[in-house]
């Protein structure tokens, strides 16, 4: 059973987007090789990869031409949460259907409050719905963006009654004491990934499976090493090093920052396009973090020539 | 120009689903006929429409076929807004081509906090999309909900850019101060609606266009009287006589009340069914409603047969 959950680095891959803002699936794939070769999975159409503004057909389209490339979908877990049951259960069934080996679930985000009732009853129906055993959902805590969080309570009750589809979790909280309490859940084989690979060696400590973090776009090399080596004495010293970088990308808005940066190292403008209402960040402010990237000695190996 | 824009009562209709959770749009039809009837217009696909646990596919399909049945697309304003730009553009270019004589437009709420130049930015390429002199669009202020406001120098910068295509907006907020700056704007023709008619009066009496509340799915024909007599002495005793009758269906979750009424005073308990995450009101919680609007002499006229 383990080897079918996953552990490790994962990145919420970006979407680049073609001058009309219409998805571009070729780079996006070249971006989905590169992070693979760097070592990190691909949690495509995540927070960080604007999947909430792409509509389903665009994300079905996407993954048939992703695997299409040869993308291998045993290391995709894409976001196929939605507001909407129908558009959940469809996108679901369909990564299911193309092999990848798990789906990051957002709670359906727009009414709220909603009783844990209703939350255990949407995911129910999703997993009686999709009605496969290689159906393998993480859980997304991300309370700021959704309102609807994911409570202790809600998870014991779904790995009780779903123990080979409800797998794991990404808690994007930032809360520690959360991560923590996932952990000390007592769910066999659960998998918990933080949010931000600040929170990773502290995680993988407490029994965490490992992490899924925008930074892993940009430097996918270094926050993989830390996960292969935390039980050695360099695991702390690996973790000081990854947050000067982490915090540079998070002192600006996040998802442009990445695009600034794969557009800066693979010498590509494509890659600075975003859809709204997310914003491009400014020439200055992109000139500002490469300054302070490069004070870091940060590079993209093999994107910059 | 004034009479291509909505005043008036508007019910955000609740939409009726078979045992398989599917749109019943027979049914749909049929709610939309009485409501009609009884002198309001149509917010189908609104937040008490949980249209936001529908697919795009699923809107298009329903809204043709309300309008292959008879249902006057003069007298719809439907919810199609959405967190994708490809969702919301194709939803509200299919309602213009339709007929529909506006779209109530959600901004996208995923993504928070969003700038105000990228909720601009949204609108401003959703209208270039869509591209028609007949697209009509009422902003939707609903922040409990979304977590992303509509604030007065994103819509003065909305109408200056855009006269002809921003011409309203509906405030579920149930701040009245919000609503009255809203009416204070001073945007030739804009037309302010307030969530609830427990604010219709007052809204009237500020210049205000009319509300577009959730109630109005079952106590219609008040609400409108109220509206068509607002300026007589009668008035203020007859927003008097609409507060309770809200304030026991406020008292309950709103979606499975408004079902549950409809469901009893039209003995058809196929109106029950909610989607999850919302969850269906216990058989004890409608006999309490039941009995709580028994005792106000509430009534759904040619429902209750």
């Amino acid at each position: 059973m383990s080897s079918k959950r996953f552990s490790g680095v994962l990145a919420p891959v970006i979407t680049p987007f073609k001058e009309d803002l219409s998805p571009d699936a070729q780079r996006l794939a070249a971006h989905c090789q590169w992070l693979v070769n760097q070592g990190v999975g691909l949690a495509v159409f995540g927070t960080n990869s604007e999947a909430n503004s792409l509509s389903t057909d665009e994300k079905i389209d996407l993954l048939d031409q992703l695997i299409a490339s040869g993308v291998d979908p045993a290391l995709m877990m894409p976001g196929t949460g939605s507001c909407s049951l129908t558009d959940c259960v469809r996108l679901t069934a369909h990564a299911v259907k193309r092999g990848c080996a798990g789906s990051l679930m957002l709670p359906p985000f727009y009414f709220k409050p909603v009783s844990e009732d209703g939350l255990f009853a949407f995911y129910a129906e999703v997993i009686e719905r999709v009605a496969s055993p290689d159906l393998k959902i993480y859980l997304y805590h991300i309370p700021a963006f959704t309102g609807v969080p994911i409570v202790v309570p809600l998870i014991d009750r779904l790995v009780k009654s779903y123990p080979e589809n409800i797998v794991g979790i990404k808690d994007s909280s930032g809360d520690w004491g959360n991560t923590k309490a996932y952990n000390a859940g007592g769910w066999p084989d659960f998998r918990v990934f933080c949010g931000s690979e600040s929170l990773l060696l502290q995680n993988l400590q407490h029994g965490g499976a490992g992490c899924i973090s925008a930074t892993a776009n940009v430097n996918p090399a270094a926050i993989k090493a830390l996960y292969n080596n935390w039980q050695t004495a360099e695991a702390e010293k690996m973790q000081q090093q990854l947050n000067p970088v982490r915090n540079i990308f998070q002192s600006f808005p996040m998802i442009p920052a990445l695009k600034a940066a794969t557009s800066l190292y693979s010498d590509d403008p494509n890659w600075r396009r975003v859809r709204p209402p997310i914003m491009t960040m400014s020439d200055d402010q992109v000139s500002e973090m490469q300054s302070q990237l490069e004070a870091l000695g940060f590079d993209m190996p093999e994107l910059s020539g």
